[in-house]
Parts: structure tokens; C-alpha cells; sequence
């Protein structure tokens, strides 16, 4: 849902989203991820400056920002007079990462079952280094994704997008391609008549699989990320 | 829950949790993660050996193998004889990352929802090359986790672990850690407590983290990721 009313989440509503994103799973219960709840005006407008400029940033009245943090664990490291050497891998930002995406994911389901709409806000990574600073994240840690919560506006229709059959995702014992193609050919055909029609100008998932993959400025900067998160505390090892 | 029934689950429920799994958000619509659904008791025992041999991955009857793929983008290109830039980088495969962990965090609530049991199994990037051979995982694809899915066996007791409080991971408007070692003091005791009675060895987090954080010995293989995901087909770039 990408269009808001202006109108305030009910009390406690963020304490419900944070709890459900506590009750997922965590990898070896080490809670690698922490939560920033934007609703400062100057705040959200600064964020979607990172963001492509996307407006329903500004107009959502609440904005979850997940980050993968393994600044707390550092942390409890140094008060325990321990170096973690665990720390500097590419799997244990992994971790951090996926467990983040999960913990929002339960946060966007709760919300969903509260009659709140959300969106994924990817594009904070065009600048995991600006978006650091305007968080005061610490070294170790980074936003992932942001999370866009509140009241649908109901003047913007909103029609569910179709997605590629389940025969071309599910892989039964192993995985398999030999039905791919058709697959994708209908898939195709099915979002250029969804796009024709919710978006008054139809492309196919290949159309779309082209503008979003055929070229690195397509990346919008996250062709950066891996020098960003090295200088974010991060060495990926 | 780690200890399941061998009861077969109801028909069409793999599909009713793909089905749930496709409805999560996908960055840009590229849905870039598959699903290996295993039954095969030797597959099973298989991906278990890779797996610390937990019991579970043999006990549960479902067991979802969820794959950040980049390959079927590659396909898509190739059949469109256009070289997707996109590709190589960080960035592309951490998307392609956290939509199989948001993927799989729906399927699991689904899961829940209908009365079954789950549990994660990131054990499997032990060794994500022995997996993919499993599983016949074409370049560009890569096992990012496991779900076990069944019927949890009531006669062992299942207690909710606590959690960090919230002061600890929410975090209004900025980051801030000023509260942190309080509350972190509060959870070491909360989780000694709940240790010594489900587990009969009482730990704390702290000591927790420093096992599972404090020596590389402890990430069991997975040091090796990177390189085995250059091998798999991410530059990671």
C-alpha cells in the first residue's frame, strides 16, 4: 500500500508490532536486529530523500526502520571483557539480516491483522551510510529495510498483484525447471493484462525483470553496499 | 518446537503455505527465492546430517528448504539474450536473502495458524554446497535456511523462551543504548531462570552469546560462506 491517511495509530499499537516481531524466530536467540520508530516529520522526510523521494515515507504516520545489529552483541562482549570472533563474518551479518526481515515481517502480518496497511521500504539502502547517521545507528549496525505503517487511503484503489505460479517457485524433493518457461510465459501475459489495467501501461515480468536487473544504475547506489557495510562495521569476512 | 509426531499433515496444506509464502512482499516484484519441499526420508537424513543431525529435520513429515535464486532471473535474461548487470552484486543476493526469510516467515505463521508446528533450520549453511548438490540447486541458487513443519509432539513440553525486554530492540526516533545494560542485566536473570526450569542448566544470554559469538569455531563451517557463495554462483560484488 503505497498511499496513506494522515490519521494516528491507535495507543499501543507500536508495542503490539515490536512484541509480534519479538515472537518470531531468532537465529540461536541472539536478537540480532533492532527497530527505530520514525515519526518525526524532519525525520521521515530526510529518510525518503534516501529513499527515491517516495511520499508515502512522509505520509505514513508511523515508520519502522529494521536494522541488522550486531552492535549489542559487541557490546555485551566488551562488558564481559571478550573479543567475539564470531562477529566478522559474512554469515553472521547474514543472520542478523534475514532475522530482521523476519521480525518485520511478523510486525507487517500484526499489522495487517489490525486493519493497518504497510509497504517495504528497500531503497533505504541507496544509503545505508546516510540513513546511519540520521538514526545514530552505531558501528554494527544497519538499516535493512524500512517498514511503512498506517491507514490505507481508500481514494487509491489497491488491487493485489498476481505472482508467479506456484509450480514455478515450489520444487517438489528437487529443484527443477523443465516447466519454467511456461511458467513465465503465462506470468507474463497475466501482469501485462494486470498492468494494463491497474497502471494504464502494460509491461511483462521480463519487462520488468530487464528495468530492474539489465543495469548496474538501476541499482540506485546499493551497487555500493558492500564498501558502505565494511565502513558500517561490517567486513563480511 | 524440536519434537514432532509422524503424522502426515491435510491435504493441500504445502500449497495453502506457498501460497502464503507468495503473498509476502518481494522487493521489486522479482521474487527472487524458491522452495524445495522434502519428504524423502533419505533426502531428509540427507540435509539432517548436514545439519548438526538434528532429529527433527527426519521426525517432521514436511521439511521446506527456502532458496535465495538468482537463477531463474538469469534464465528469464537469457531467454531474452540480454546479460542482467544486476546480478553479481551484494545487494542482489541480501534481497534475494531477506524475501526467502519474509517468504518463509509467512508460511511459518500460516503453518501456525492451522494448528502446526515449525521450526528453523539455519544449520543448513553448514555446508550450502553439500545442500545444493542435494537438492540439485542450479548455479545462482542457494539454500539460505530450512523450515520443519508438523504436528508438535505434545508429550515434550514446549515453554515460550523470553525475549530481550523491548526497551532493549525498539528504539524511538533514534538509536539509543543508555537503557540497554539494565535491561540486558534484567534479561540475563530472566533467562537464567527460565533455563534452569525447561532445560534443567541454567545460562544467561550472556553466556549464551559468548558461546554462540565468542569463538569461530562455533559458526561450524559457516566461516566458509562467502567463498562457498562465489563457488555457488554470487560474486557478491
Amino acid at each position: 500500500m503505497r498511499a496513506y491517511k494522515a490519521d494516528a495509530l491507535p495507543e499501543a499499537t507500536l508495542e503490539t508490532l515490536v512484541a509480534a516481531a519479538q515472537s518470531a524466530a531468532t537465529s540461536s536467540n541472539m536478537q540480532t536486529w533492532s527497530v527505530v520508530a520514525v515519526t518525526r516529520p524532519d525525520t521521515k522526510a530526510a529518510l525518503a530523500a534516501v529513499a527515491a523521494r517516495q511520499a508515502h515515507i512522509e505520509q505514513c504516520p508511523l515508520f519502522l526502520v529494521w536494522v541488522a545489529d550486531l552492535s549489542r552483541l559487541e557490546r555485551v562482549g566488551i562488558a564481559a571483557e571478550r573479543r567475539l570472533e564470531a562477529l566478522p563474518y559474512l554469515e553472521t551479518f547474514l543472520v542478523a539480516a534475514m532475522d530482521a526481515a523476519i521480525a518485520a515481517q511478523n510486525a507487517a502480518v500484526a499489522a495487517e491483522s489490525m486493519g493497518l496497511a504497510t509497504v517495504y521500504i528497500g531503497a533505504l539502502r541507496n544509503d545505508v551510510e546516510q540513513v546511519a547517521s540520521l538514526l545514530g545507528l552505531p558501528v554494527g549496525a544497519v538499516a535493512v529495510t524500512g517498514l511503512c505503517v498506517g491507514y490505507a487511503d481508500e481514494g487509491v484503489p489497491a488491487i493485489v498483484k498476481p505472482r508467479l505460479p506456484q509450480s514455478v517457485v515450489l520444487h517438489p524433493e528437487r529443484y527443477g525447471s523443465a516447466a519454467e518457461s511456461g511458467g513465465v510465459a503465462a506470468y507474463n501475459r497475466a501482469l501485462e493484462a494486470f498492468s494494463a489495467a491497474a497502471e494504464r501501461s502494460p509491461y511483462s515480468w521480463t519487462d520488468r525483470v530487464m528495468s530492474r536487473m539489465g543495469q548496474v544504475a538501476a541499482l540506485s547506489g546499493r551497487d555500493c553496499l558492500r564498501d558502505a557495510l565494511v565502513r558500517l562495521g561490517f567486513p563480511l569476512r
